[in-house]
């Protein structure tokens, strides 16, 4: 961790002897929030308060054991920092943690702390959720609050969070959501997403359908119906992807080109080939993308009526060793964003559930649902552990 | 105001040298939330934290110089409280002050704070603000925190907030509105809608128009567009009215019902007969309203493509005479929860201008714009206040 320094939470309340971290994009009143980059310590001054998200679990009486390592300006999915190093993947060593959440993701599963707020724009929550084998929930756009966070791209940018124990994570989410989006959904029904799992690889594929195989989860929830998520009007999830990458990353220049432009900062390959990618996308077509993204949300509404929420693989892949380069990661998170950007492109919630192993790592199965959905989801998510369990 | 304390924010800031009051629904650690009743306040504890709301106007720099009056249970557009009192409207002393945000309309108004926390469901900013003559925005639908603060009916709720200067708003917006949920708008085009302004009094209306003549106003924005916001689809604003009515009020007595019917507090006359009204709504009529609600919704954002707001009268009338018996007053609700209910339904901005005055009480512009729109609308509610006034 960047930053190990603690801070006690209330005396008492309902995360009463619980112990967080908060991913170093999350400002705490006094410290330099580095959003994982030097430069952009080097160039900040420290914080003038908390951040919200931060001071409700501080409140509620968590203790912050301390800031969590991320991905140089939250931008990848690798979870490598090339100038703090990388955390440690617990559940395979030999593996990437996963990013850019990283640290926050290594710090619940190693045990150093019970709750980690992450962020999740792209993935960054459910990524490295899934190949550290814990929960994480990317919450309904907006739900968190972002007072006092660096920003990427902000119509996609989500105070995430973590827990090992899903008791613990409805805690958390009892007290971070924001009460007044809050949508009671009563789910009835699960949907299979064949065009997501069909992204998977074959093995990562077949170790999550056989988890699903749980006769008792059929008994509760009827025969799982397969849909593709994609449709004519909206294109494949490949589409959608790209109508992502083109919108996120056209707000990732607004929000970081200034600087970038002003400090020049010598970022290596994991960041400055997405910065100039980034750098080029025209107002035309990010506008072009947010038509496509609208219809995409639509879509997605209509998918997740009457009480449906809709499963998917959280990654392609359990973690992809941790000796591959930057390009030969590149084909994989290329993959990966087709999962995660359903979600983001519509700002619905979705959770990361550890149910699979491949080659003895973990694999996330997601759980996604409409928006405001979470607490419901998160109840959801806890019948589903169980019944896969069983 | 039922609690004078006073609470020194940080010692610089975006809001340094500015003060605030907080509507009594807001939670401030060590203190009890009275909810603007003495039944409420006597069967709760006092807050363990402080909203967040509250905290990061404290962190910006402003001072709290009290938490200020409402309706009971934040239920009524009258601003009277018949246990602790009524604050007098400054600018029309035999008048209402309106409410629910009764206190925090008048402390702005009156001068004892800079800005005030209030909070509008049905329209409990926008109408006071109106009456009293000040700025007032109702925010986007969850871009306030309303964490640590009284649920009325959450899919309603929003934490909005006063000021008399607009750069004063201005900064607090800043402060305040949850940066994700931005969505930055080029405003370009003003609607004039017909069927709100049919709903008011001939000289609010009149006064309204007229104030609208402004030969300034039609150079920057072209000619004004009068259109309908009901349409066959979504019927008039007196079913839309209806529409808010029984979802709103269903989702109010899941809220406060439990409370209710525990302690069974003896509620006089301006909030008894909505309560018993509200526990009579069965969850089939909140469903079917709440299937128009999204109906509505469509409309509006099918109206407010393209840069365009939409301006409408925030009250009937001035403010009605503080002589006015309740069941007086209920007619003048009927109309005024139609020019309310559209920002409501569909949780959109909407910010109340003083602009026009008739009988010398001053009457309020309501400026709504699409979800997310919030700092833009306040730039173009500041544009219009200065074209206006040349």
């Amino acid at each position: 961790m960047p930053d190990s320094f603690r801070l006690d939470g209330a005396a008492s309340g309902p995360l009463e002897g619980l112990t967080f971290a908060a991913k170093d994009l999350y400002d705490v009143k006094g410290h330099v929030t580095s959003f994982g980059s030097p430069y952009w310590a080097a160039t900040h001054a420290p914080a003038a308060f908390t951040a919200p998200a931060v001071q409700v679990l501080l409140d509620a009486g968590a203790r912050l054991v301390g800031k969590a390592q991320l991905n140089q300006l939250a931008y990848s999915f690798n979870g490598r920092n090339e100038c703090y190093g990388t955390p440690v993947n617990p559940a395979c060593p030999d593996r990437i943690p996963g990013g850019s959440s990283s640290g926050s993701a290594v710090a619940v599963a190693e045990g150093s702390a019970d709750i980690a707020l992450g962020s999740d724009t792209g993935g960054s929550v459910r990524v490295p959720a899934s190949y550290c084998g814990i929960l994480g929930l990317r919450p309904t756009h907006g739900r968190v609050s972002l007072v006092g966070v660096c920003p990427l791209a902000p119509s996609y940018d989500t105070g995430g969070f973590f827990a090992k124990d899903l008791a613990v994570l409805q805690k958390a989410a009892a007290v971070l959501l924001e009460p007044s989006m809050h949508r009671r959904i009563k789910f009835t029904r699960l949907l299979i997403a064949g065009d997501a799992f069909a992204i998977a690889d074959a093995d990562a594929r077949e170790a999550l359908l056989q988890a699903l195989t749980a006769p008792a989860l059929r008994e509760r929830y009827g025969d799982l119906v397969q849909v593709g998520l994609g449709d004519v009007k909206t294109g494949s999830l490949t589409d959608w992807a790209d109508a992502q990458r083109r919108s996120a990353n056209y707000e990732i220049w607004q929000e970081l080109g200034p600087w970038v432009e002003q400090h020049r900062p010598p970022f290596g390959q994991d960041v400055a080939p997405q910065l100039s990618m980034a750098s080029q996308i025209t107002a035309e077509e990010a506008e072009a993308a947010t038509v496509q993204r609208r219809a995409i949300a639509a879509r997605m509404d209509e998918l997740l009526g009457d009480g449906t929420a809709v499963l998917l693989p959280a990654t392609t892949s359990a973690a992809p060793p941790l000796s591959l380069a930057p390009d030969e990661l590149n084909p994989i998170w290329k993959r990966v964003i087709k999962l995660t950007a359903p979600a983001g492109l519509a700002g619905l919630p979705q959770v990361s559930l550890p149910v699979a192993k491949v080659d003895s790592c973990p694999l996330g199965l997601g759980l996604m649902g409409p928006r405001g959905s979470d607490e419901d989801l998160l109840r959801l998510a806890a019948d589903l552990m169980e019944l896969l369990r069983a």
